[in-house]
């Protein structure tokens, strides 16, 4: 059965059966056949995931940054993380960010800016988070959503890395949103 | 029911129940049923994943870095990223990270830093990737696994900035290891 395969990438794998195996309320999963480039063939675990934002918000004069504090069942451990959360269906990440940032910390961005848009796992996770930075906050109203507990603190970035050796702060898009303020704190740029 | 939580932090979350969803070759999944804080209980959806590790390895006069191009079936994207795999059962990441090195670049590390272990994405998945760096490389050999196809290059700091505009450069650790050495580059400091 000759494919054409257009000017694709010599790597590119194309599907040739998906194969749904759960569907749930934050992730689902399925199971891809695909042709390799040598044609064989081979199957790819794929989680699916509607995409996610982080905020990095600084507050008293940008010598704090905002964190909350949970509960994360898959690390059996309670984090430290920038406010983050998945967004709704159809709903636009920059919309999201501010969302998300007043239901868990209760500050409202007047600005927020688009720092960088990262996929957290491309070896099995189709997420990508959108990560964005806003110094310009009033106050807003906390709003968790059901079955969610956390607390939020404002830290200073010394704090952020005692946090970081004591391993409360561990995930991706926190230590991104912290090497980021790291270097410009050290040299006026952000990363780029 | 009375339940001794000990000295647990107020927002644990105890295990009512495990369910197994699926057994893959990468990850498997789970769905855990949770006492809540307040009483209730929730399902929360993990995914496990043996853990993974990745090197920022530098080379002519710590001017490149080596990165490795590839498919990337859940973002459907040919993806440059700094060399990286999973664990194998039991093995210990320092050399993983020497093992993966090698067989993606056909680089030899002589010597290993540590650098950060993060979490990929706490909401659902328990991965942890090892980040190492290292800067004093010999010639080794290519060894892919099977179904594995990449080519590997090595890259300046300001390609790798291009490569980021581009969509080319789009995931946690290898946007991790650039801050951190756009820091370096910067500073002479390392993040922390």
């Amino acid at each position: 059965m000759a494919e054409n395969t257009g000017g694709r990438h010599p790597f590119y794998e194309e599907t040739l059966e998906t194969k749904p195996i759960f569907q749930g309320r934050m992730i689902s999963l399925q199971v891809d056949t695909v042709r390799l480039p040598d044609g064989g063939t081979a199957t790819r675990e794929i989680v699916k995931h509607p995409g996610a934002v982080a905020v990095l918000a600084l507050v008293e004069g940008a010598s704090k940054m905002l964190v909350v504090e949970q509960f994360r069942k898959p690390l059996e451990k309670v984090q430290v993380e920038i406010p983050a959360g998945k967004l709704e269906p159809g709903e636009d990440p920059l919309e999201a960010a501010g969302r998300e940032l007043e239901e868990e910390t209760g500050f409202r961005a007047s600005r927020l800016k688009h720092m960088q848009s990262f996929s957290t796992s491309p070896g099995f996770a189709e997420e990508i988070v959108h990560l964005y930075f806003a110094d310009e906050l009033t106050k807003g109203e906390v709003h968790l959503d059901e079955e969610e507990f956390l607390t939020c603190e404002a830290i200073t970035l010394e704090q952020a890395w005692q946090y970081v050796r004591d391993g409360r702060i561990c995930d991706a898009k926190t230590l991104l949103a912290l090497y980021a303020w790291q270097l410009y704190a050290a040299t006026g740029s952000w990363p780029g």
